[in-house]
C-alpha cells in the first residue's frame, strides 16, 4: 500500500464529478484543442500532411481517446460506493462466516484497460477483486468493477493500480478485508534494430501484481489460500510464492530500451515532439514533472518514431517473373502467420497480428519467400496506417516481385477498439486482398482460406 | 431485410440525439419516474416491502438499467457513420480486389447484449459484421461496433437486430455489401413446475441468425464462403445450409410455455403488474401494442414471478442430527455444481450459476442428500436475493439437517454486470460461507475447495 499516501488519496476522493452524470468530451473544450496542437506537432513530426483526409480527424480522436481513457481522475470513488452499501446479516461470528460479516465475496475477470504511466501506451487488465464483509453490510457487485475502472482510466503501473483499488474499496466499504489481484498484458515494444523483427519474439510483456489491506495485509493467510482457489476455478493460477517474488523492476518495455542512444537521438532531433506530449500528459491533468513521468514523452515519441512516414524504395527484383514460368510449373504456395505491428492513423493506437499470403510459384521459392514476405510485412505495417491499405499494399508488393497471383489475408487486433469507451475486448478484425486468379477463382481462394489454422489473435 | 421498411428506417436514422454527447438517465427525469412507480406496482406484486432498504433505491435502479438498455432508441447512425467515411485506394478491378474496392472487411467477436421484446431480459449476442467497400472509401472499424450497439440497444429479436444493423450499415457506407451473422443467448425460463428442476436442463436457448445485402443478398454468393471461412479462424462454425432453414418461429423460451393456463392466472392476479410493464414499455419510446409486444408484460410477470416473496417453512427432519453420531464416523463428503437461478434485488435481473456443498455426513447420506440440497438451493434461488445472502441461507439450512460443519460456495453469473453500462461480459461472482470446522479448520476448506474441478460458467 506504500505508494499512496494518505493525503493524496483523500483529494481523489473528493475532487471529481459525479460519475453517473459524466458528460463525454462536449465539455472543457480547451482541454481538448490544447492536445490537438500537440498531436498536430507529433504528426508533423513523424513526416506527415495533418490535412490528409485520414489524418484531419485524427487530433480530435486522440484527444477524446485520451480524455476518455483519462477520466478516472475526474471520478470520486465515494460517489459510486455510497448508496450502494446494503445491510446483510451475517452468520454469529461463533459459528462461522458468511453474508454480512466474514465470508469472503470474490469478482473474477473483470475487463479494463489502462494507459501505461512509461509510455503512454495502453496495456489491458483482468482485474479479480475480493473482500470480507464486516459490520453486516456488503457492496453492490457491480460498484467493484466501477471503482476499479475509476483507477485504471489514469496513467498507470500494475502495482500502483491494485494498490489504488484495494485502499480505495478497503476506504469506501469498510470492510475485514480487500484483495487485488491483475494479470496485466502490455504490447511489446518494436525495435526495428533489434530482436523484434525475429518472429519468436514475444508480442506482450505479462505481469501479476497483488495487493491486500486489513486481513488481507498478512500474505501468509489463509484468505488468500481460499482466494486463490477461487481464481482457480476460472483457471487463473496464482500461488503464494509468488507474492514474495515481485520485483520494483520496471514492467514497461521501453524502460528496458537502449536508453542513452535513444534520449540523445531524440533530444537533437524532436525535442517539439516531446514537449508536445508533456503538454497532453500535463493537459490531462498529470504532472509531467512526477518522478515516474519524467521520461514518457521521449519514451512514447521514441514508439511513434517507429511509424515514421518513410518513402523507402524497396530495391527487390522480381523472383518469380510470369514470363519466365509457365503455369503448369506453378504450385500454390502458402506464408502463414507473419506477424506484423503498425499504428492506426485515426487514432495513433497500435494494432498488430499476423498476416497470411498465398501465391503460386515454384517449389524452390518457398526457402527465399519467408524472409522476403516478412520484410514486405514489415515495411508496410512500420507506417501510420489503416488495415485495409496495408492489406493492399502487400498484395500489390508481393504481386509485383512473385507474380500476379496472391492473396492476403490480415488479421489483427485494434487497440482502439478496446479503449475509448468502445472496450470490445475480444473482437478482432480481418481483410482480404485477392488479385490475378485469387480474385476470379473462388475454390482457388477457398483452398487457401481453409489451409489457415484457427487461430485467437486475443491474447489475454 | 423484409422486417424493415424504408419508411420506419428514415425515422429511425433522422429521430434521435448525438451520440457522443449523450447524458445519461439524469434527464428526462418524469420518464424515469413514471418507470420508477411501475417497479413499485412489480415490487408489491411480488409480496416485497418497497421501503425494505435492498429495494429501497431498486426502482430507480430498474429505471435507469432500462433506459441506458433502450438507449438506441435516440441514437442516430448518421451520426456516428459520418465523418468515419475515408478515402481508401482500391486495386484496379480488372486485377483483383482489396482495400476501397471489393476486399471483405469483417470485424468478429463484438460482444453486445440486448433486451429480448418477448420478456423484457436481456440476452447476450456475439455478432459479426462484415462489409465489401466499393467507391474506394471505408469506415472506421470502431464505428461498426457503435451502429451495431445503437440497434441492439432496443427491445429486440435476432433476426430484426440482423436486419437492422445491416440495413444501416447499407444505408450509412453504401458499400457493396454487407453481412451480419449474430450469436444469440437467450437465459431459459425457469418453470418451477416443470423440467426446469432437472439438473439436466438447459439454462440456455441458443440461436444463430444472418443477414445480408447487396452483393450479400444472395445467399449461394462465394462471398458468404470468404465470410464463413474467416469466422472458423476463431472457432465460429457456420455453413451456408443453416441459411435456409431459418425458421420463423421464436426463439425466446417464454413462448413456448403453456401460454393459456398462465394468462389466465396473471389476468385474473395480476392484472395490475401487467398493466405497470406496459407502461415501462410505453416510457421507453415504444408502442406496448405493437404485434410482437403485446404478449410482452404478461411474460416479463410470469418471469417476476417465480420469484415471489413466500414464508413457505420447509418441513425437513434433520437427517444427521450431531448428537446421534459420532465425529469419528463422519467423512467430508460434497456436492458439486447444483444449478440454481435467482434474481437480483438490486436490479430485478436474473442471476445464476452453481452451487457446491461440504459437509461431513456418514456415508449413506450421499444418496438423499444431492435430491435435498438441490432443493434447498432452488428454494433460496426462487426470490429476489443478493448472492451473498443466498450463501448464508443455504448453509444455515444445510447446517440444520445435516450437522453443523458445512461450507458453500456460490459461483454466478450476474446479468446486472453485463447490462447496465457495466458490459463486463466474462466476469463472474464467487460467494464462500463456512461454519463449524469448516470457519476454523484451513486444511478442511482447503481440501473442500481443491475438490472443486476447474469450471466456466460463462457460456457465450
Amino acid at each position: 500500500m506504500g505508494a499512496l499516501d494518505e493525503g493524496h488519496f483523500h483529494e481523489e476522493l473528493e475532487n471529481g464529478v459525479k460519475l453517473d452524470c459524466i458528460k463525454l468530451d462536449c465539455e472543457e473544450e480547451p482541454i481538448t484543442t490544447a492536445i490537438e496542437d500537440a498531436v498536430k506537432v507529433l504528426l508533423q513530426g513523424l513526416g506527415e500532411d495533418v490535412n490528409r483526409e485520414g489524418l484531419r480527424k485524427t487530433p480530435l480522436r486522440v484527444a477524446k481517446a485520451f480524455r476518455e481513457g483519462t477520466k478516472g481522475y475526474r471520478q470520486k470513488v465515494k460517489d459510486i460506493v455510497q448508496g450502494a452499501l446494503f445491510p446483510e446479516a451475517g452468520i454469529d461470528n461463533g459459528v462461522g462466516h458468511a453474508g454480512g460479516a466474514g465470508g469472503l465475496v470474490v469478482v473474477r475477470d473483470i475487463d479494463l484497460f489502462s494507459y501505461c504511466e512509461s509510455c503512454l501506451l495502453p496495456f489491458q487488465v483482468k482485474c479479480h477483486v475480493g473482500y470480507v464483509p464486516s459490520g453486516q453490510r456488503v457492496v453492490g457487485l457491480s460498484k467493484l468493477s466501477r471503482v476499479t475502472d475509476v483507477f485504471a482510466k489514469r496513467l498507470q503501473e500494475p502495482k500502483r493500480l491494485a494498490n489504488e483499488v484495494c485502499a480505495a474499496l478497503q476506504q469506501g466499504i469498510q470492510p475485514a478485508g480487500v484483495a487485488i489481484v491483475l494479470q496485466c498484458l502490455h504490447i511489446h515494444s518494436p525495435d526495428l534494430e533489434g530482436s523484434f523483427l525475429d518472429s519468436n519474439h514475444q508480442a506482450w510483456v505479462k505481469t501479476l501484481v497483488c495487493s491486500g489491506s486489513g486481513v488481507f495485509e498478512n500474505e501468509s493467510d489463509y484468505l488468500w489460500g481460499d482466494f486463490f482457489n477461487l481464481l482457480k476455478f476460472r483457471g487463473i493460477n496464482v500461488d503464494k510464492t509468488f507474492m514474495r517474488h515481485s520485483s520494483d523492476q520496471s514492467w514497461c518495455p521501453s524502460q528496458s530500451s537502449s536508453g542513452a542512444k535513444t534520449s540523445a537521438v531524440i533530444e537533437s532531433i524532436n525535442q517539439g515532439m516531446v514537449t508536445a506530449v508533456a503538454s497532453i500528459i500535463r493537459s490531462l491533468g498529470e504532472d509531467p514533472l512526477r518522478k515516474e513521468l519524467i521520461g514518457t514523452p521521449g519514451r512514447f515519441v521514441k514508439w511513434l518514431l517507429n511509424f515514421q512516414q518513410t518513402n523507402l524504395e524497396m530495391n527487390l527484383t522480381p523472383l518469380n517473373p510470369d514470363v519466365e514460368i509457365s503455369d503448369k510449373e506453378k504450385q500454390m504456395q502458402s506464408e502463414l502467420n507473419l506477424s506484423f505491428w503498425s499504428q492506426c492513423e485515426h487514432h495513433l493506437l497500435p494494432f498488430h497480428g499476423v498476416v497470411h499470403i498465398g501465391y503460386f510459384g515454384f517449389e524452390g521459392l518457398t526457402s527465399i519467400g519467408k524472409s522476403l514476405l516478412q520484410s514486405i510485412v514489415h515495411f508496410y505495417g512500420f507506417k501510420l496506417q489503416v488495415q485495409e491499405r496495408l492489406t493492399r499494399q502487400i498484395a500489390e508488393t508481393v504481386s509485383s516481385l512473385l507474380g500476379r497471383d496472391v492473396i492476403v489475408v490480415v488479421e489483427a487486433n485494434h487497440t482502439c477498439m478496446v479503449s475509448r469507451g468502445i472496450e470490445k475486448f475480444g473482437s478482432s478484425t480481418a481483410t482480404i486482398a485477392a488479385l490475378g486468379r485469387y480474385s476470379t477463382d473462388p475454390v482457388a481462394r477457398e483452398r487457401f482460406l481453409q489451409g489457415i489454422p484457427k487461430t485467437s489473435t486475443s491474447e489475454v
